[in-house]
């Protein structure tokens, strides 16, 4: 059975209702029902945790360790500094998939560059909430374990 | 009613304690106690949080939209790398002013870039805690709410 | 009927010969045959034009216009100078995703930056070819038409 | 009683008319205005320059000396380049306060650094025309003479 | 006799249907017409060409020696990385003059830098296709022979 | 009846004695005599302003607004560093064209950056002195009266 | 007595599990115990932090003040970008030793850089868990107070 | 039997009359005639290929695998920022040596860096024709069948 | 018979009286005194201008001309910014050297690059007003006429 | 029995003499004792070597080979360039700790960067002469052989 | 007669033994047997000298001058810094060849840069010891006298 | 009594010899006998001192300390890396004067650069060997005592 952990960073909370013609106006309640529901394709299970504090998805990673076969990351502002999350997915060793909603490379300069992107299988950039499916699906295949 | 959230980053609850020749010897709670007495004048109300998380800052941000009118915040060191914060300011689209107590232009290179800076109406640096209360005053005067 | 024009650039016809342990052993063949058995889906047409001369990739994308719905590009080296493929892509205002393979910001510095990816709506990196299909099924749901 | 000398820079001769939507509306005649009648409560003198030749600006600095107890100065496009007006105002020793009515911060990235910010007791950056009155009520309370 | 390469880089073939409030709507059909009027003038001849291929832009160059006076050249997007056109361009040793029909200062950064601009003898930006004419009239003057 | 500006930076009165293979052995006097040579086509107006003085070239833009159609400027060293320059005509707001002699990108790589190119419709460089008469030319067609 | 605050930042946790060959295979129990010990030979007070949030690292230095003698700090990941623990270094003006684990500087560019170290007395790098007992030490004797 | 593929980039196909003093007055033909002439020693094979077109380069380069034994390579300006090309030689995992005839790094400082040669045996450069042969020769050594 | 332009750029003027630990207590007048002393010696004739104003300095090189043997110039800040004026003293090519009283290498950054330099003979840095004086006589050497 | 090689660079000839604030007052005579009074706990072997020539350091890192167990260097200012002792310890392979008794992190921006850094096994900072009892208490531990 | 100075830089006298997977087995004794046995083909003289000195290897070149015909050096590293072995091979104008065993482009970034390359002839990098040969055939040839 | 140490860096030895129209015709010897004539004016004392050894520059500074009153150094090369002679210079804390015979900032960019200047009293630039007679009548100035 496929156990996944969906990590959502700072101020993703807020989707559906900041900036909708960036981010959209699907909320994460929306992203969370439409991963259960492919996860239900296999039997899977989905554990979620948004924060807007650095070291709670810190902790969260950990405990993924030898409880779930997979992380999707959607780091938020973490993606430009956070060695410390990038740090914490290399210790756990769990296949991560990072995800942006928005295009962030037609964004901020600042916005360009991932410090977490070097540690992750994969990224999926600017293609909305149905970037969270193609990074479980992908989870999925690479796990091999549907 | 002007209502307003004044928000100071890490290390600013040492105020009047730490480098007294950098940052004076008025303590955290004579801001406060200077802002509320100009708020008197409006009738207006003052919430104010200090917290050295980061986390902890962005759920006041959060927490602010359809509460404040406006937001006054000192983000101590965040100020050069939390574009977290910078994303919580967008994100909840109240008119910001940023304050800094000393010239953060006259120390370490590192400090003269704001990565906040961008997102807020406006910013003072280096008037002391007198930044605190142009800053109140120049919210009143732009939300046109006193 | 879902038109979509699928354009590699250069080295990705040895795709499958060329570094397995970094693009694995599925052949651009392999890619071609699994995008048209998703395009069966929904009755659509697949174009497939694999090229190492930029010139070519160029007249691909500027006949594209009118004639398809939508770009998949995975533009090799060419990701990396090919201004005049960014400005191709931007003159034919089709939409357009960007695929890489492998995970080209756990490669060398000079992977990491993309001139084409600010004029796409989104680019997919290190999935291996499952890349492919999410870029095919997410222009798909972003041009409504299946 | 306090005597301060009112510095404006490059093309603030326009302010009111130049870009009204980055400037505002009020003209300096206006500022000059509002800056007397704060004056007045302490029975203190304004003098203001305006000029568009940097050594203007230089030569009044330098008479500044000896005759005023204090400069703000907004030096328009000067800011980014003037190291002379820098030294002049390090070399009368007198306290000077730098005011932006724009948040150049958000602006094209050469307006982000300012040559003169190091040599200055603080900045005001975005604040409108309320910037040069905090200005001068900063300088007040420095010089502690009303 | 006056003889002129005329050679147009990359998306020019799209000019008047490619964004059109960046290049105008005039076509490269027009440009030609006007500059052949131009020729008729002196009686000259201009030859032209348009290509998506580096390759053949330098093989055009090549053939220009010892055929043509000079070469006007809008290298499109090639201006920013084709050393190789450069050095053609330095080795048949004709009179060429640079056209670019936007003003590219004005758009992304790496539209600032030509590397094309330092061989030739002079260059035109952001006149539209009046640019042609003038590139043209420069070269009979600087050729003296019309 | 067309009106223009003509504006020379510092330096500019030694044309013809200073570097003459570099600059040519044409004076300032011949560069105005061949512009009203022109005008006279449209029954036009000139007013030439040279100066070594930054403010005086600032205030003469300053004075063009509701005068002059169109300003042609070659500021000299100017170009490199004065901000003051181009603020003021971003702040008139009349088409103005900017012209260099020399071909600036083929000497010291300073004076391959210019300032003022952002704000200016197009840039002409390398020409000699024919360069003035073409930024006439499309000043005329660009404001539409001749 | 001397008393020392011993603070272990991100991921230092999985010491011992996490990628043993670079951090070896002792736990920071290993570490506090070895530390202790020493601490016996002067009858001292140890006492350990570990966390994974910034903020929670940064109360734990302002509450040391006027409690411990000194500081030993393994900031992880935080070394790179905690300018917040950094001031709050300086804040309390006790004196700290640097540790990292692993040779820094044999490892990814950004790790070489520590915006810590300008702050504290001394750093040791790579010489595994030895380290901590030689800061121990060092902080012992730059005290004078075993 | 050793056999060789030689490949000459853009503009080398002027070797001899293109700015004599940099490149010498030997021609290609030259090149290949002495190269053939040292293959004879060892009754080996060399293939010829010129390209001013990037793409028949790479086209060749594939060819290349199960077919020659090592590749020697002077890319001209494609040096400089041909990443294609240096993924195609990644790719067929041949030998290879690159050869400049003139001393790259005594020119412009954009000819000092090499896009290719981190992926190449080895390197010569500036010693004119010459560096075509002793690339020969060592290839056949490094290759050891002569 | 000698004959020099002195010049000596802004916040000169003060001399003696601005920083004087940085640099000493002479004034312009004992400078000029000297050299006038140093000047006797040979009969020679010095002219003085000191402005804040760069296009008067700019003024006075033009006039030298024809008049004066050689400049010695302190170009104050404009040292770090007027290409302005190194332009004239290219133009005008009169043999130049540039004084700096103080060791502006030890200062701030800033002061470490002139862009003055590449254009005069020498350069005399930190050795106070002695510097005037050796200029003087360099430049008597240089010219053989005393 | 344990053998180490102390090597001190230039100019530590002179400590206890030279900016006695920044390297204190003990000489390299009392680092040497302190050193060899820690060696007879082991019954082991030192030799030192300062230099203040490269050659000199080089020429003993080599002659370590087969004779020492470890080395112990301070490499003064070269630590900022010789390359050459760098690749001179990686060619002896023998371990190596890099002290400096100075907190170089906290002094001129030049010294916070180490050539040699990459190839130790560690480096100690700061802590005075104590930093080298600690590196040959770590080489020992290293060893295992005491 | 031909006559040549072979110069080899710091660290190559442990050819042979130091990291043999990047220079090779053999050593500088067969280095020169190689070269001197090449010699013998047209009766030359070989002197070689190897140091680890920089002082020893400038002097080496100085003495040179009227002595030797040309000279070979691998500088080793002081390739990336020694500007004063630069300007010694300068200064006594005498045609040399810059040899590097290994390819210094596949390693390390400090070894992409030689101070060394714009001052010799040529360069022959990573074609192991037989670059040692080509560069002198191709200094015999370039002499003109073997 | 003055007594002064004239130190000069590597190559030049070959004063006179080498590159005669950058340094002039004038040998070492010339520059001693003509400081050691105006030595005579105060019965002073000079030791002079060339080495293509940084080792033994460093060693003369140490042994400067306590013998001579100030130093007058030519670093040759030296000046842009030998941080080990800034160090020594630091050291010995004797006032001291940087010579360069050609103007540096007109020659090639590395040249730019002194590590030296910073701890350094002054430095005369491009003045040939006047400006090591302008240094020692600076340093007998500075001194008092002549």
């Amino acid at each position: 059975m496929l156990s996944v952990l969906l990590l959502n960073g700072p101020n993703l909370n807020l989707l559906g209702q900041r900036e909708p013609d960036v981010y959209g106006r699907e909320t994460l309640q929306d992203v969370v029902a439409r991963l259960e529901k492919v996860m239900e394709e296999w039997n899977g299970r989905l554990e979620h945790c948004q924060s807007n504090h650095e070291g709670v998805l810190i902790d969260a990673i950990h405990r993924a360790k030898g409880v779930h076969d997979g992380i999707i990351i959607n780091p938020g502002a973490f993606t430009h500094y956070s060695y410390a999350i990038r740090d914490a997915i290399s210790a756990v060793e769990l296949p991560t998939i990072e995800v942006h909603i928005s295009n962030v490379h037609a964004r901020e300069s600042f916005r360009h560059h991932s410090v977490i992107a070097p540690v992750v299988i994969g990224q999926i950039v600017g293609l909305g909430i149905d970037g969270y499916e193609w990074a479980l699906r992908s989870l999925a295949n690479k796990i091999g374990k549907k």
